[in-house]
């Protein structure tokens, strides 16, 4: 009978039913503590036994004996006088990363597993479920650019390419976009050449503000810190805070590119310089928030919050900055 | 004398020490089964009592017993008869980190924790590991791009502003670098202002494809994948990886290049083409190798291998491939 909980692959990858393992040891309600002991003197010998398993007739989970409540208990009690009731128990189809915010407090070394209808049907070792949890937050960073979380350092080069191509392919599709963009101002960047100098920093700098609010973003999703009510604070936050930090490195970049203009002889150094604070205040403001607001997004539409994030998040802040940069400089200038 | 275990601050940050609390129940060997259960039937009441710990007479660590040892022996047993001897044990100065990679695998629920002279000084629970586990894996995509693991959801803008913008005035200086080698370039980008739209497209790729050899590599170091024997062939793998990713995304981007140049009427569209394969296959394998090797001599150099990584790796793939991609327009062309 056991055999049949080993069957695992009934369930879908990444849950609990994966996991599973036979429990072994399982009683009737009724038997006594000097019962069980003997009945499981000769199995702890050669098993790892953590809990004892409490079911009815049905194999219904109604309790659960650890050790402990056994050397206490004279040997004349009964399971159902000294098991914990309606204990906790995980089912078969729960995500593994669901499962771990409800045991990470917890931290049993064993969890029952029990069907719809309270059976019993196996076991679930807590240290598979965090060596499962380390795997899945540790794909994360890759996630985000297009990296999915089977690939190892073993895995070979050509399942490694087949991986991660695809998203290159379609990186590629977004970084025409952000070209476009250029392409769109190609006059303008022709009579002022010094826009072309500036592009790599103002697309340099959007990339890794947004991407801080991403990681921060993700991180508070993973850690279960984002409710329902924060969002919109998130985003103002992530908002203000692009906003300063574009500010700032925006000045620096707007003296660099005066320095730069007047010792190339520009006549509109003012207001190259002037041009380049407000494209990068403006464009880090919105590369914050579309930071908080691609895996918010990700995860409404029931992808994986994490997955290509920062392939999206790049093409918008590079359509934004070189849009509004070159833009400005075609309305003010040119 | 409980007291002076609780004293964690002496314990440097991250360190299990500063995870530590009393341990509950220390026994002498010679104490027999029916002693400790009497000693501890009152604690365990009100105290969640998970292991017994024996110590000898200089309060070293000797043994451990599990309720399930006391359960299945006899009222006279000593426990020096029933103990695990030279149970497992933590030292109070190993980083979290290092501590889990230790108990990933026992995920007992509590561990002693002993000082050098073998002294128990405390217990550490498994799960409060494993919370700082998470806590720390988690950081990492942030770290990548200059955001501190203290940063949470919940941290106030100011405090983020201050942790996150000495990395985005750092990230400007080294864009500022990538800057100028378009500026060596600038005679050259305006002679054939196509090149300008195409920079974007070249960082942007050679960017992403970094990234994901970087997460690999990254995520390899957090599940202790990467060995000294190692590392040779992982850095080869991703230079493969980053000129075949290059060379097919290269193809593409060279199909475009070629299609918007002839359609300018750009006299020498095929040049321009084959100048957009080759610096973007053959920046990408360079992106690819140093997404591996970044974290690899930040760890050599004694660094977290993952802070600003992210930042250390786009101004080599921006220097890098702008300066192959118009150093050889330079050459070819203009």
């Amino acid at each position: 009978e056991d055999g049949q909980w080993l069957q695992g692959q009934h369930w879908p990858e990444g849950s609990i039913g994966r996991l599973m393992e036979p429990a072994p040891a399982v009683f009737d309600g009724d038997a006594t503590v000097a019962q069980v002991i003997e009945t499981l003197r000769p199995v702890v010998s050669h098993t790892l036994v953590t809990y004892v398993f409490v079911v009815d007739a049905d194999r219904a989970l109604t309790g659960i004996v650890a050790f402990r409540e056994l050397a206490f208990a004279r040997a004349t009690q009964r399971l159902s006088e000294i098991m914990v009731s309606r204990p906790f128990s995980l089912q078969p189809q729960t995500a593994v990363l669901d499962a771990m915010r409800e045991v990470v407090r917890r931290h049993y070394p064993v969890y029952p597993v029990c069907d719809a209808d309270g059976r019993l049907i196996g076991v679930v070792r807590g240290a598979v479920i965090f060596e499962e949890q380390a795997f899945e937050i540790s794909a994360q960073a890759g996630a985000m650019v297009g990296v999915e979380k089977e690939e190892r350092l073993a895995t070979p080069w050509q399942r490694a390419l087949r991986f991660r191509h695809p998203w290159l392919q379609i990186n590629l599709v977004t970084a025409f976009v952000a070209a476009s963009v250029v392409g769109l101002f190609q006059g303008t960047v022709n009579r002022i050449v010094l826009l072309a100098v500036f592009i790599p920093v103002l697309s340099g700098q959007c990339s890794n503000t947004g991407c801080q609010s991403l990681a921060v973003t993700l991180r508070g999703m993973t850690l279960g810190e984002v409710g329902a009510n924060r969002t919109r604070a998130l985003l103002w936050k992530e908002t203000w805070l692009g906003f300063v930090n574009g500010a700032l490195t925006g000045l620096v970049a707007a003296i660099g590119m005066f320095w730069l203009a007047r010792h190339q002889e520009h006549p509109q150094a003012l207001m190259l310089a002037a041009i380049t604070f407000v494209a990068m205040a403006g464009s880090c403001a919105l590369s914050g928030v579309a930071g908080a607001a691609v895996p918010l997004a990700l995860k409404r539409l029931g992808a994986d919050p994490a997955t290509a994030s920062g392939i999206f998040l790049t093409t918008a802040t590079d359509v934004v900055s070189m849009g509004l940069f070159l833009g400005l400089a075609a309305w003010l200038i040119a």
